[in-house]
């Protein structure tokens, strides 16, 4: 009897334990020098989704930290067309309007199934009109990781592009060619996907540390052209904007965090991707200079404005997801204190804890709010989809302050409405909703009211902002919807809180 | 029908989605400021406890950062004692001189199953005795990694000691009263754990990042007086030497390296917690300086010694499992190229990838080494455990280039024997022995052999070594065992590799 049968005999518990055979049983590379190096790298994208063991109905994932610039979606789905692929499910962190490509592959089936923050374009319009035979599943960042935690999204293989990587997939957004900063979205990918393609333009030498995507979560590793161009991060959504309606409106949004009651030292902030909400950044610099305020930290999608403040000591921290530009990205790979985070630490509910959840103001745009507050931030007043969840219901919910920026009409169309045409943001998670008719305080809030009102602010009940746009543009046609669900709301708890029609074509 | 309904009907997939209720449904906490922020704070270990839903029978786990200092496991495991658990199965990440307090928990059934790394003093002499029921399982650091991720090893709750923390769990090693650096081993236990709870010593503010620890990993926090002494972290295994004879070792090893053919510009090093290992980390700063030569990095425990050598430039990256001394832990707060690595990263043979498989040259240490070169770092020439297998066979399996430093004798004690009294390292990982006697190369190592010879190095046959010892002392009287198995040797891979009996008392 050997030792190991001896230890079976003895405790029967053990009688799985193997006899140790030789050094490299579980490790084969090892005993050569060049599978030991090479083994993670793949020739072509091709030959890292054949080792992937993609099949037909499995679940492809991808992250959208290049938004408009990104070259990884498009391409990775045009070559598992070409290579005969059929009823993926699609999972992206987001897509954009340079995502229009991805049409003909939901035509010829390619695609079947989409999960996604938001979608705009050609692609939105067309799934707004019925293109896919399934919803698609609209998720929010925090609730996509709750998604994939629950387990109803299940990602078989993730496509991470990345602008460099070491032989082992030690990668970050900061450093190479196309920096797109922090890859707080494809974190969670990488976290739970079963297979995980890396596609980089550089390959560099190990260790490639500290790394964003580490080396245990990567399995193929395969050299590209590119991965995205990161001057289109701060086209769109994540744009810088001059329009003077909108510095006005963020100018009024600075005024309400300083009398709310919020603004103290340590206080903590978060401006998501709209233009008036990352404009109001500037103008907190001088309140905060003026009253000797400085912030614990600011969360979220990460802009040059942030940076500014940060470098100048007025953001202690910088707790980031996303770069909105190429400064953010920079100082990411400079600043030790501005912090890549994932988006299940940004805003996760079903975390141990997320950090949204740390925060006291937060400004968030709306397509349109309605007067019990709630905000519609998906689909335009045609019934079309053409935006994205992003973080919106995450920090609105959890913040101590949540403030909405938007216009009160565009392009003659009312943003304040008597019902969103879309819900995404439940009404109890706003507080104030600024435009440049006035500020609305929700009566859940009326400490926030007086404070307000005490500091001189023009306040107006949100009814009299929507009897104002109506009186400018005169009641709205309501939207005709065919029966067929093209969208499906899901709130950051996976619950559904609204679901999208199709749109009626016009005759 | 609502709006979920009509979704359930036309997408019988889909029918298991909820309606949304609340903002605040899956989320509690965010309607409660005082919850909201301090949920996982704990106002005793005893509450902590109790909250983490710890039962007996359950699994235990703790990490061995502080050594020799380490002041959590004693009194959590005195804690529960108190509070009446049995059974209980205690898989710290290594266990020191300083846990004999722990005896009498065995003799009580408090703890009735032990995984660990190794042990030292009283308690390893007990158990070497007899005092457990079941073997203990003595894995290497990376099969602690490989036995969690494969199921065998199941941690309810993992007992973390952390000098800070914020009120989410985001804690660090580097920064309060008690530094011991990196937490390589404990951000294994915070990921593998079912319930984790911090010990810590500081409260510090929100967000304290970047964690080592990260709060979407820890579920209760407590505060406490103390979690370890970091200035017995370099007591006993990790000491300096000033022995002229492991000196001399050093020196010897260092020659070895400097022409074993993989002294070359961008070469990587470890070196094991041995004195003489440590020790060589010195001799090789001149030979790199002379030759112009630059390591990319290294690799494991981090020592005072390879700080100086990345600081002067000589190399590149520290990867660090562990910091070996307060030097080190400084180091790892100040210099941004100090990477915290886990045990997962460092040397799991099961992880996507292993950082020790990039490695070139290490170091490592024996109690034993016989004429097959199989190593012993667990028993005594008694049969007694007193040692650990630590990164042993995970790093010799790996490495280009493993070198054993050994005394031929310790106080009249062979070390070269026939046969090692427990395998810990197979022969075949290992390529040098090195000894104040002469240098022996592996027979399956003919182009190191040569390239050493070439060099004029004092080159033996390791029969010729084992002779010259047995001469010098006579031959070993063989220890008495009895049939029971008091302790299991698990290689890297889980498999056993040999087991250790109960020692006979004299009579």
């Amino acid at each position: 009897m050997n030792q190991t049968e001896l230890l079976h005999v003895n405790f029967p518990h053990l009688r799985d334990l193997k006899s140790f055979e030789s050094a490299h049983s579980a490790t084969p590379w090892l005993a050569d020098n060049n599978a030991k190096h090479q083994r993670k790298l793949c020739a072509s994208l091709e030959q890292a989704v054949i080792r992937s063991g993609l099949k037909d109905g499995m679940t492809i994932s991808f992250h959208h930290a290049f938004r408009e610039g990104d070259r990884v979606i498009n391409s990775v789905v045009a070559l598992l067309a070409q290579m005969g692929f059929k009823k993926l499910t699609l999972a992206s962190s987001s897509l954009m309007t340079c995502n229009d490509a991805l049409i003909e592959h939901i035509k010829s089936g390619v695609i079947s199934r989409i999960y996604t923050s938001g979608m705009r374009g050609k692609l939105a319009e067309a799934i707004s009109h019925g293109l896919m035979d399934e919803p698609v599943q609209i998720h929010s960042h925090g609730g996509r990781v709750k998604l994939l935690q629950d387990g109803e999204l299940k990602i078989d293989v993730a496509f991470l592009g990345v602008p460099c990587s070491d032989e082992f997939g030690n990668a970050n957004g900061t450093h190479g060619k196309s920096c797109c900063g922090s890859l707080g979205y494809a974190m969670v990918d990488a976290q739970f996907a079963r297979q995980v393609v890396l596609l980089t333009e550089a390959i560099v030498p190990f260790p490639n540390m500290p790394a964003s995507l580490g080396q245990d979560r990567v399995d193929y590793i395969v050299q590209v052209e590119s991965v995205g161009d990161p001057a289109k991060i701060s086209v769109g959504a994540a744009r810088v904007t001059s329009n003077p309606r909108e510095l006005m409106i963020a100018r009024y949004a600075a005024d309400v965090i300083e009398h709310s009651g919020y603004f103290k030292n340590g206080f903590s902030m978060q401006t998501g991707s709209g233009a008036a909400a990352t404009a109001c950044t500037r103008f907190m610099e001088e309140k905060m200079e003026r009253n000797g305020v400085k912030a614990r930290f600011a969360l979220g999608g990460i802009t040059g404005s942030l940076v500014d403040l940060h470098e100048k000591g007025l953001i202690e921290k910088l707790l980031d997801t996303q770069c909105f530009d190429a400064q953010a990205a920079a100082s990411l790979a400079r600043n030790p204190h501005h912090v890549e985070i994932s988006t299940n630490v940004y805003a996760n509910p079903g975390s141990k804890a997320t950090s949204c959840d740390q925060r006291d103001v937060v400004i968030l745009s709306a397509l349109e709010i309605d007067v019990d507050f709630n905000v519609n931030v998906i689909t335009g007043s045609d019934g079309v989809m053409r935006g994205a969840s992003g973080g919106h219901c995450d920090v609105a919910a959890a913040a101590n302050l949540t403030i909405v920026v938007a216009p009160l009409l565009r392009s003659r169309i009312p943003t304040v409405v008597k019902r969103v045409t879309t819900r995404l943001t439940p009404g109890e998670s706003i507080d104030v909703l600024v435009t440049d008719h006035g500020i609305a305080v929700n009566p859940a809030r009326p400490e926030i009211h007086q404070r307000l009102l005490a500091a001189g602010l023009k306040i107006v009940d949100i009814n009299t902002l929507y009897e104002r746009a109506i009186s400018l543009t005169g009641a709205p046609k309501p939207i005709e919807f065919t029966d067929k669900i093209v969208g499906v709301i899901r709130y950051r708890d996976g619950s559904v809180i609204d679901t999208v029609r199709q749109v009626k074509e016009c005759e």
